[in-house]
């Protein structure tokens, strides 16, 4: 039987956010295409974590696109040569990785256009979010009208619609909210800095949000800690 | 000597519109990056002549990046299924490639960002521009506010600049503009459909506009063509 739901990308890196937000779309009764992105980031073992998500959350398909943007530098998460922070930072941290969502989203539209999809979900989230410009909801509008003037579809009067269903969530009530779905949380990474087991670190900015959010929300922790 | 001039970011596809944006771009007194994509599209032959021409009009550096988006499908230009149309066709033509444009410059952006650049240049044209809608004016005025809103740099305060030097020139007087520059348009191509030897169709819209081009600005045709 030919599944006769509206399609929507997802993008899902493999970390706790995007899962949620995979699943959320999926509860929106979207047929789900997952994107993720090889984009010489350090922790490879991410991606292997996207790819269970992706099968245990029933994404109608999913790909892992290759894009190395590493030759830029200029994050501590593609650039080797700059350390992941291990206390609070203010401003935009190192980990900030140049123009990454607008790369990312650009992709995903692409794929919508020919998907015939009009519908993108991003996990950015305005409340923990780091200090990523490109994680602000005038950001996201701003894709949006891009999207509606820079595609076939937009010129012919369809919409597109990104949806940022964590923007105004607490990690507590995104981790809450995902739960309620039956995520598996044990299935993602959060950490910037995990070892070769997978295991996180537990201080870096990611894995404190996540720590935290856990506690917040009475929900057991299932991360593997190295320490 | 260090080289002391600003920096600019510039979409160097090979073709005669983006040679002559880059002439435009150094006659401008920026430093030049030139920024090429292999993106899976069917003659690789101008990934080739986008490095002679980046190396002849002295571009600061050249990067040719591997984002193969051939497996998204939907366009002529990149799957093999679809056939290039010889005849000029209505509306948006199948040559258009989901998204190109936004994600061509969403990494442009990148690279700007990492080399405190604040000038994009792509060769967009308006009036032969195949009716692409990422080539609009109004498209490349909201790429410049996403721009804005979506880095570290914009939040700072720092604009960024979307040059469209060829927007509203006819091809006539982009080839008279490069011409004066001394662009070498025997380097170039702009076929979509070119021989292995690089020949030119003749046929194809882009080798249409090419042709016309070169009669109406007086200028004689360099293109090898096949036939």
């Amino acid at each position: 039987m030919a599944d006769d739901k509206p399609k929507a990308v997802v993008l899902l890196s493999g970390g706790l956010d995007s899962a949620t937000t995979l699943a959320l779309a999926c509860d929106d009764n979207f047929s789900c295409y997952a994107l993720t992105f090889d984009y010489g980031q350090r922790h490879r073992i991410e991606l292997e974590a996207a790819k269970r998500v992706a099968q245990r959350l029933g994404a109608a398909d999913h790909r892992v696109v290759k894009l190395d943007i590493s030759w830029m530098g200029g994050s501590a998460l593609t650039d080797k040569s700059i350390a992941v922070p291990t206390t609070p930072t203010e401003g935009i941290p190192v980990t900030y990785v140049p123009a990454r969502n607008t790369v990312f989203l650009s992709i995903a539209l692409g794929w919508a256009e020919v998907l015939g999809a009009h519908d993108l979900y991003i996990g950015a989230n305005a409340v923990d979010y780091s200090g990523y410009p490109d994680c602000r909801p005038e950001y996201m509008r701003a894709f949006e009208q891009l999207a509606n003037l820079g595609t076939r579809a937009g010129v012919l009067g369809e919409r597109f619609r990104l949806h940022t269903p964590l923007m105004h969530m607490c990690k507590a009530e995104i981790i809450r909210a995902g739960a309620r779905l039956g995520v598996d949380y044990g299935l993602t990474i959060s950490c910037y800095d995990p070892d070769d087991a997978g295991r996180a670190c537990g201080v870096c900015d990611s894995c404190r949000f996540r720590a935290q959010g856990f506690a917040a929300a009475g929900v057991p922790d299932p991360t593997p800690y190295r320490c």
